[in-house]
């Protein structure tokens, strides 16, 4: 492939992007840029050189045709919620921000569709819908300030995924930009689709590489009219994991089933200033574990068979909650522990999942690894899915150590997790701080066609170029 | 592209293959060769130079590398059950099937979820995963002889897929062998995955044009323990497709939701001789509505909340299956309509799928352009889904009309699909027969991004080629 001109420098450009944006849009002030620098990760930052906010899908489609022409590295973003490093602008060059195509388009109650552009925050799309009856399930913990469109990236998932699945299967229909700046539609507004490679299950997860998703079609659900609450505290972790498979052998498809180690609790309320849950001594870890649907009867009968189960793992009492505002506060403190966490210390969030019977060689495997190179971990997550949280706490550390051979316990997890039939991201994305662990997933054949792929929509490598894997 | 070599004739390659497999599973007698010259597609018949039988992934490998050496075309073929003829070896070559890759793996019920080979038959697989109160709910009408891997091939769906989704919300994890010979794994074991490219969803629906998926990874559910089940008649047919919509912006949630026009159910009846449901002179349409799960309480209430849907829709006297055995019945009669059809004339089967509230407006559209090109249609399917299969029966139509004009009336059709949202395939897939027809649905950037892709899995093309779409 080779260049259709000599690169040339972005600021060269940026009398192009004002008259195609309006030069309101288009950010080349210190405040802006580093606005833009970072995301949830870590604590990494990186300067673009130009912050755009362009307003239409026809508007990304010109400016990714001057990027392309003079092959300039953009990186798009949604709300800058991510985990894994996906929007950070590494290359410099251009930050396209989505945040202006903030419209739901139409709800179509007829088809329990909606047709919504891609900077919309996810919670306030829940909450539009939920108001006419609807239900988009897939609720990441950043559901108040995350936008759908990077939910489409990462592929989300959120606590409801467990019965509900993640982001994928709601997603029916994409339009996107695509790299060179051709706007096309993935699919059609169908629930079943034979017709053709299924152009939007490979966008779903690809993380911004392969094209920039400005309107999205999503299947709904209704509502479910009641839901239940408890929160089950453990003697042992791994007692708390073990349970979690055999509350599905008996039967059971709860609409949530947290994991939470006692660290993450105790550090949660601390944060937000609420102790609503008495912790005794000898509590190792909580379930948190709802169940919904339409009738309240069937639901209580749900929740009877679960604590049946969960007793056989020396679990201590079970707190059912009372009312609305109980179940919000519970949701709040899982929902937060994220943020309680981060600032408690440094720490590296890694995003594990396993088939769900093998959490408790997960969870052992991460204490005894954490043993080996001296880091304290808190473990949490969606263990319905097999999704467990694992963060790395900084801590009393050296600076040598973290950035040094804590790599190795990382890689030692991750092996792990393979060895069990996982894989090292659930529902982050690999984005800038992973890919050098894909190696462990997947052999050199399945990463070329991942490569290759790329190139197919992006032959001059210039969009999220260097996220998920090295370029080619 | 080179060609890596000058192309030569298959049948030199007959003693490699023999070798490979052993001699007793490569065919060229005419029996065989006739045998798999054909699967369920209108009357379409082609040769291939030879079938193999081979048992094994590496075997499988090892015969790919030749015929990708000397750029022979290479068909799979599952059961060969296929409607839209992606298992027709069309250019002759090898026939590939996959019939002695017959093994359940291994049921692995602590994560409920069941490694397989590609082909097992569907319902056997069912059956032997209900026997441990498992669920794996996609069945397509040929579940009882067709395979699970042409299923993956095809992302079957079924009349249960109104409620638990298609073939490609199950599957987590495929081992394929590619075109050039080399054998990769596609994802890993995991509910949640957001780990580089999904290849897993590219696999599934893509036809055997990308590879020859040899083990598959099915997430399962707990077993249902009770369904009912009804059969409404309606008095319009338009009015049973408005029904359906209306059942669902009710909140219900069908297990299944199936439509059948008059001539589907009479036909069906006397194919089958079994006259169970006496059909009043003014009855036009039927819907069979299953609702399940483990409370036969809730499941009443369901069908009573339906039952006062459906009254509002001019239907006559539904009947409520009261056994097992009716249950049974009924369910024979739906699933045996497309052998029915085919049987009582030559015809062609058209596999529309639309936003289910656009069904009615579908159903007059294809009624009026069959009144103006002349020919009669027979029309059913998972009404829920809004994919209604339309037959269209040869009847006294000149061979002349068949071949010729009846061509403008199937665009038209599919123009229509398209303006309403929907697509041309449902769950048929496009194989040979429809991708004339592709142009209607992708503009030339789409098609060309599909067409890349294969060719980054198929350098040489010689998988399936001009299945889907014609060659580059």
């Amino acid at each position: 492939m080779l260049p259709t001109t000599q690169a040339l420098p972005v600021l060269e450009q940026l009398d192009q992007f004002r008259v195609i944006c309006g030069a309101a849009y288009v950010f080349v002030d210190e405040e802006s840029l580093h606005a833009y620098a970072h995301d949830e990760t870590e604590d990494l930052h990186f300067l673009p050189d130009v912050v755009i906010k362009p307003g239409t899908a026809e508007e990304i489609s010109q400016i990714m045709k001057i990027c392309n022409r003079f092959r300039i590295p953009v990186t798009p973003r949604g709300a800058g919620t991510g985990l894994s490093g996906g929007a950070l602008p590494h290359l410099g060059g251009v930050l396209l921000s989505i945040e202006r195509l903030n419209k739901i388009i139409h709800i179509d109650e007829r088809n329990q569709q909606v047709t919504t552009e891609a900077g919309v925050i996810t919670e306030v799309l829940q909450n539009e819908l939920k108001a006419k009856g609807l239900f988009y399930p897939p609720d990441p913990s950043s559901r108040g300030t995350c936008f759908i469109g990077g939910n489409i990236a990462e592929n989300s998932g959120g606590p409801k995924a467990v019965k509900y699945g993640v982001v994928k299967d709601y997603v029916l229909n994409l339009e996107v930009v695509l790299p060179t700046g051709e706007i096309i539609w993935t699919g059609a507004n169908v629930l079943k689709n034979a017709t053709g490679y299924n152009l939007t299950q490979l966008m779903v997860g690809s993380e911004g590489t392969l094209g920039i998703v400005t309107k999205i079609v999503l299947k709904l659900l209704p509502h479910p009219k009641h839901d239940l609450l408890m929160l089950v505290p453990f003697r042992s972790a791994e007692n708390a994991c073990a349970a979690v498979s055999a509350i599905f052998m008996a039967g059971f498809v709860p609409s949530a089933m947290e994991f939470m180690e006692r660290d993450a609790l105790e550090w949660v309320m601390r944060f937000v200033d609420n102790s609503i849950v008495p912790i005794e001594d000898d509590v190792k870890a909580h379930l948190l574990i709802e169940v919904d649907g339409n009738d309240p009867d069937v639901l209580m009968k749900e929740m009877e068979g679960i604590s049946e189960v969960v007793m056989n793992f020396d679990c201590s009492e079970i707190l059912f909650a009372d009312d609305a505002q109980q179940k919000a506060e519970l949701w709040k403190l899982r929902r937060r522990v994220g943020e309680a966490v981060k600032s408690h210390s440094v720490y590296k969030e890694e995003d594990t999942v396993v088939p769900r019977a093998e959490l408790p060689m997960l969870l052992h495997g991460v204490k005894e690894i954490g043993r080996k190179y001296g880091f304290h971990s808190v473990c949490y997550g969606h263990a319905g899915d097999g999704n467990l949280h694992v963060n790395i706490i900084k801590g009393d550390l050296s600076d040598e150590a973290w950035n040094g051979s804590l790599k190795s316990g990382i890689r030692e997890i991750f092996e792990l997790v393979k060895s069990l039939g996982g894989t090292i991201s659930g529902e982050h994305g690999i984005g800038l701080v992973q890919k050098e662990y894909m190696d462990i997933i997947f052999r050199e054949k399945e990463l070329d066609l991942m490569r290759s792929i790329k190139l197919v929509f992006d032959p001059n490598d210039i969009l999220n170029k260097g996220k998920i894997f090295d370029s080619l």
